[in-house]
């Protein structure tokens, strides 16, 4: 079959390797219809996640169709249309039984496209099948699906959640990448009184806008503290997600709420940041960090199947998969493409 | 009256000083019974807290009677004795209406001996009395109620509140002074699995095992995350308690958590820490800080008039009123005196 393989630092090839087998009784193996490309996926790419080995099969967000399923699959059956999840789960250590798979300890966790052979590809093996799909609902197409498998739950759980966003509250969202825009989106369900979103493109601020943000600013040329304060009588953010990744977004995110606010980091960090305790010690703040655990995914989807998320909007670009090269370029330049989600879709 | 007075960076004095009076109508004099010594009042004397003006009468912890009240005081009566809290509280203002009293917008927060005049003195004005002072039931003593004026709920607060200690849990708790041991006192209301107290100190970590610590280690010599290892397994604790204000410490209690866990910040900080978001932003992680609100403190009175906190364990030291630079002396050399908190009493 097909798939793209990271070569190595800044090395990535679509090419032909063996299509993956049953090796547990709990695998499924999935015919991919439908795969994206993730801004963790460019972090590999650029070496910077060095637990990915040479020769992996990139990818962890996938709807599909089951074609195979081992003796210990309990809930999947040969045609079954599903969402494979970035986050597998044994469901049964520790973490598993409190709905912490993010953090599972019996192999789980992310390791799709990471530990083992992910979803950019014409199929894909699919560990703790049971736990680790979701089966995709009559009238739900692909294009609303495919930002359940990763950023809508992370943003929900990781942001909207973790931040503890509250109707009323002032919510700042630092970054307007794919993972800032599911974070509006899905901030909104809790009645936030003003979503401030704050990033250095403007392409990507009208995206915000067009998601829901209410106030978008440009922070190269405008200080979002002083918006935050013209909102909030001086006092700050409830809420601030940090939707970007990098040490001074993190920290400015801090700077931006109120004393009793809550910092809910997204981001990705390859580096650490400074902790102005000096400041922060006594201003009650809660700052959470967090892998995706998918918990809410089976809520995401009823959401997506009952029109509250627009989550089909998300997808800018579509390619079938013989274009992954392409894609990845497109995705790879968002700042000029303007891509939010890139879809690629098997040849029929 | 006489009254410990702050004259600067490096100089207190005890010294004769105007009898405060009633300012506003919200206002209660105290006549300070009981008073003792905070190790804030030790970085104020550093000059760590620039806030704290030359001439300014120290201290935020008494226990007291009431000798006269201002027009607006609804509950005190003259004669009643009080707690005087280390937070004074307007009661109206966005913070105070949720019980968040530290972060006062009305003029209250931590002002005695901070903005206004303290509680190390003859007499004390207390503002927004009703709100600023708890009533001492009967039975209860000086000794067993000073504690609550801060450090007790400081560390329920801000470290075992915050730090969501649940029954089961392993518990580290960073620095075993008073801060710290007060932390091992109201965590073991959760019924935790395991304390663990890490201290450079053997004189304070054998206090730590006399006020109820599982295992102490002195991380002088012992690596705390190689004890915590052993007790889960590799995992790490559950929460983690930082009570010296130190980067260091700091940074150690982030380390010693497991993916999901709690950090809880009790610690004045006066420097910034590095927070490892290379490392930690996968780790499902809670940090909290806080200044206390005092909203835990009619509870804790309950538990103390109950016996199920043994508050008086913590006075270790005792002198009269005027021996209070003996007294600063006694507490400011802890790592030889082994002090733990020092009660001063007026002269009869």
């Amino acid at each position: 079959m097909l798939a793209m393989v990271y070569d190595g630092p800044g090395r990535r090839s679509w090419r032909s390797v063996p299509e993956p087998v049953i090796q547990q009784g709990t695998d499924a193996i999935v015919r991919v219809d439908a795969v994206t490309i993730c801004g963790t996926d460019l972090h590999i790419l650029k070496g910077d996640v060095p637990e990915v080995e040479p020769g992996r099969v990139l990818g962890h967000e996938a709807v599909g169709t089951v074609t195979e399923v081992g003796p210990a699959v309990q809930t999947l059956s040969v045609g079954d249309r599903v969402l494979v999840s970035c986050i597998s789960a044994c469901g049964a250590c520790r973490y598993c039984r409190q709905g912490q798979y993010g953090q599972c300890l019996g192999g789980g966790g992310w390791i799709l496209g990471h530990l083992i052979d992910g979803t950019q590809a014409e199929y894909v093996r699919v560990p703790f099948a049971d736990n680790s799909t979701h089966k995709v609902p009559e009238g739900v197409s692909d294009e609303q699906m495919i930002v359940l498998a990763d950023i809508l739950p992370t943003s929900y759980e990781v942001g909207v959640l973790a931040g503890a966003v509250s109707p009323g509250d002032v919510v700042a969202i630092v970054g307007a990448g794919p993972i800032g825009l599911a974070a509006v989106l899905t901030a909104k369900l809790y009645s936030p009184s003003h979503i401030v979103v704050i990033d250095v493109a403007d392409a990507r601020l009208d995206a915000a806008r067009r998601f829901g943000a209410d106030t978008v600013v440009n922070s190269s040329t405008r200080s979002a503290r002083d918006v935050i304060d013209e909102l909030t009588g001086g006092l700050g953010a409830d809420v601030a997600m940090e939707a970007v990744g990098l040490p001074e977004t993190f920290e400015e995110s801090v700077a931006l709420v109120r004393p009793g606010g809550h910092v809910a980091n997204i981001g990705v960090h390859g580096a650490p940041a400074t902790l102005h305790l000096e400041q922060i010690w006594i201003k009650n703040l809660t700052i959470t960090t967090g892998l995706v655990d998918t918990h809410s995914t089976p809520t995401l989807i009823r959401l997506v199947a009952n029109h509250q998320l627009d989550t089909a909007a998300m997808i800018t670009h579509r390619f079938p998969m013989d274009e992954f090269d392409t894609a990845y370029d497109v995705f790879g330049d968002a700042a000029h493409s303007g891509a939010l989600k890139v879809l690629l879709t098997a040849s029929p």
